[in-house]
């Protein structure tokens, strides 16, 4: 197979830091064998996807070659890695490998949406592999914020690749495998083709801190409080779970996990025995009769996410607990950017019940889960690959990570969704660029991002909504007058008298004076009545509403 | 009077940081003769006021009392400050009084609506004073990140207020008055019953630094770049517009000011004398002549905002001007806490467009205007006030920063928007609980916060919105069947068929099933129709959208 070549496609994961899906391929052009690694979620905002419940990468590309697919290979079970896996799997087919963790919450996944627990395979950990097609995968543990991360070795006929899913350079990662870097040397002696690298902390210049060095200050601080605590993190960092949990027992304190996620992740590192002496812990209807200052909440909702435990304790009661003056409430995680004013709004709530909040700001209660700039450096000199193509990264995080990767004298390239990556050379080149875009799961449905359904949504927000209704005769003779419902939009104008009456009049007037011809054409008459609607509102209100036009005929 | 009291009523700024409007009366109680400190506004965010333009306070309260407001004093020109004052002048009237060029900022507002240039009156510098009925203020120089800032002395028959404004204490501001210790000390001679003091910065447990301090670091990164250089700021913050203006000069560039604000603020400046010697500057036009690796531009938009010269010089062309591989673009600014997303999206543009970006990440581009923990101690001790009331920021803020005075044995209080203070005392004190909050600029109009307005957007952008048209002939029966139109709803649903065809059969079965007193009352017709919309689109598509119900009688 001389003309065979080895490609690299994100399909979503490079250029934002969410949904990651990349594929990679061997064989003769359009006949490439092919895999993907991870099949994640990114979640909504109201400024851009109000109402969208979950958004996917779109993978149409890879869906009208499914045929080709060997398999899918899950590094972790973060949401932005796992979390589109069941609903994807209809149009995708191939069998799903993990380790046993983030098979584990995959099944979770592929249950609830009715697929037989089968479909997803647990992976043992490197040396061992997995063939698949032309390739073969191992998954080599790595250090991150969640139990079991890996590492993938992929071995292709064209030579060696290292994927190295979202990690971290951790010796002390409290559960789960260190960074193991003998290891790491050992894969990278045959000589790697390629590491296809985590972007994230790119931008952070010190070496990054373990997980191990939060204990401390957490221990000191649970140990100092004085009311009840409570503590919120990522539910799938159950090193920091853990961690927290401990500094609650050490102090003598009860412990009690609030929220579905934070319950479900301990029981699947249970499980799977990634997780062994975890402090005993007590239903929040036991917690009632303990003492306030013998408590140790670990809760959901450390991004400020209005139902998950915290926003509900900032609020009020939740499950029969509240939080009093005197209490300490500590956000043991990082604000994700986009983030800060739901977290800001929670601590404002707890200020004014007059709870003592500590946050990371000063660094002390939360290390990231990514490699630093330094440790990117690390990694590389340690795998040594012929190129360094930057994954999992906004657009400026692939860029600078591609200059760190040059800078030694590396070969790179900033490969962004659809950019197809021929790895097969001695550096990175464009081989195709392939159509990608995002997916919307809405309430229950599937959208399309180009659809307009959430560019509508937005308008209306932005705008608010009129509803012209007309009714015309057999002779296309306005019946009675046209009228107006508004939704969003201020009830009184500038001529203080109620803005509906005045399109209404505005609108009658239009419909008086508009000739057979438009009364008669839909389309015309839709045009018409909807530029005096908005017309008429701009010089009341300053404003151009959304308009919607309902014309009906008695004919 | 020996049953008058001093009072101070938040009615925006406190328990948010924006919209300030702080009123303090003398008198008997409901007999005070009022002034106004500050009438600033808010900005609107997608997720809690999509479509709307400005927030203000409400100011219901003070417009019910116009006759007892004496005057309205701003402590600076900052839009959170002074952005209100053209908009609510109506209904309250009273002077407006401010320095130089506070003034000038004001007077364009008052201008912009019409209003007299009269209506704004010049103050000069403490230890001048205006009286206001029972109240003498003078407006005493305070370095902030715009010039000419103030804090009152604010002196009654019940004692000396010090009302701190937007503050920090920087010994070289670069441009408009050093803080001034020794002022401070002999204002607090006579003694101070309250100091009503700036809390946004009381989480910054550093000694702030001084504006002059970024110079030399902008300097060295202008110096050092080798094509354009971009540089954006807050445009009021004059100093730092100066200092980047100055760097440009001294690395031989010409200095482009883009941006209205960014124009109209160095104009207003210069036209009331506190700018001086600020460099050259030449037009885009003529900048289009000038060697890239010559041109330093000055630009808005450093909070991301979609419309400013930077988010357009990150899309592509601005007044002609376009950055490319290889140019510098510079954030000398913090990006406010809900901004986030905006400057990231601006920083990935240019990261696509191969221009190196510089934020402040590092800290030192960029330095606060307010006043940190220890510099808040510094002015409480210089002040040596009775009371210490923590304004300007949010719950959090203000509790934080009551602890720092009582640490010092100082009375204090949280005193949110819409608790009256009495001052009088030795304490400060709840005196009554005021109704506040907030007025939207909605277009040309104000609209109440609550109105339901901003709900119903927010309820359609989220849902979506389905509009049900029944016409019913003159004995009440159904004419022809239900139409549905479909706004921000997903086309088609778990059938597999047009969503709008489902829903109408649907609502066709009902109509048809419905018994006469219901097709007889437009209550019960349209509430029956709307819970089958919504019925029928949540086993279609798992949401329930926003329904109008338009109901036509031909009788």
């Amino acid at each position: 197979m001389s003309d065979a070549r080895l490609i690299y496609l994100p399909l979503g994961g490079a250029g934002e830091i969410g949904m990651n899906a990349y594929v990679y391929g061997y064989g003769k052009p359009d006949q490439e064998r092919l895999i993907l690694v991870d099949l994640g979620v990114a979640f909504p905002d109201m400024d851009t996807t109000p109402g969208v419940d979950l958004i996917f990468p779109d993978m149409t590309w890879l869906q009208d070659r499914a045929d080709r697919l060997e398999a899918i290979f899950v590094t972790h079970a973060h949401e932005d890695h796992v979390g589109a896996v069941a609903h994807m799997y209809e149009k995708l087919g191939a069998p799903i490998y993990a380790r046993a963790f983030t098979a584990n919450i995959a099944r979770r996944k592929m249950d609830e949406k009715g697929y037989s627990e089968e479909t997803v395979r647990t992976a043992s950990a490197w040396p061992e592999t997995i063939e698949a097609g032309p390739f073969r995968v191992g998954f080599a543990p790595i250090s991150h914020s969640i139990p079991e991360s890996a590492g993938l070795v992929i071995d292709t006929p064209a030579g060696r690749v290292v994927h190295s899913g979202d990690f971290k350079v951790d010796a002390n990662p409290v559960v789960g495998e260190p960074f193991d870097p003998d290891m790491w040397r050992e894969i990278a002696k045959p000589g790697v083709q390629a590491l296809i690298c985590d972007s994230t902390n790119v931008f952070s210049r010190h070496a990054g801190r373990s997980e191990s060095e939060v204990g401390p200050e957490i221990t000191r601080l649970v140990s100092e409080a004085e009311g009840m605590v409570v503590a919120t993190t990522f539910a799938s960092n159950v090193a920091r779970v853990k961690t927290l949990a401990e500094a609650g027992q050490r102090a003598g304190r009860s412990v009690v996990l609030l929220g579905r996620a934070m319950r479900r992740m301990i029981e699947a590192s249970i499980e799977t025995g990634v997780l062994r002496d975890f402090p005993p812990v007590i239903g929040p209807d036991e917690a009632q009769d303990v003492p306030r200052e013998h408590l140790m909440l670990i809760v959901t909702g450390s991004q400020g996410e209005r139902r998950a435990a915290s926003a509900q304790l900032a609020r009020g009661k939740y499950r029969g607990l509240e939080l009093k003056e005197g209490d300490l409430f500590l956000f043991s995680s990082k604000t994700i950017p986009g983030n800060e004013r739901g977290v800001i709004r929670i601590i404002n709530q707890f200020s004014e019940k007059g709870v003592d909040v500590v946050d990371d700001s000063s660094g002390l209660y939360h290390v990231s889960g990514h490699a630093n700039r330094p440790d990117l450096e690390h990694m590389h000199d340690l795998i040594d690959p012929k190129m360094v193509v930057p994954m999992h990264g906004e657009h400026r995080h692939l860029r600078a990570h591609a200059r760190v990767a040059e800078a030694k004298g590396r070969a790179s390239a900033v490969a962004v969704n659809g950019m197809m990556m021929d790895l097969s050379g001695d550096a990175p080149k464009v081989a195709e660029y392939v159509e990608t875009g995002r997916t919307y799961l809405d309430g229950s449905i599937k959208i399309g991002a180009l659809d307009g359904v959430v560019r509508d949504r937005i308008r209306m927000a932005l705008n608010g909504h009129v509803v012209v209704t007309v009714i015309l005769d057999e002779e296309d003779e306005p019946l009675g007058e046209p009228w107006c419902d508004l939704k969003g939009i201020a009830e009184t104008g500038a001529s203080n008298a109620a803005l509906v009456e005045i399109l209404e009049e505005d609108l009658n007037q239009f419909l008086m004076r508009a000739n057979p011809k438009t009364l008669a054409d839909d389309d015309k008459l839709e045009e018409g009545l909807r530029r005096i609607a908005r017309q008429s509102a701009q010089s009341e209100i300053g404003k151009k509403p959304e308009v919607t036009v309902v014309i009906s005929r008695m004919r």
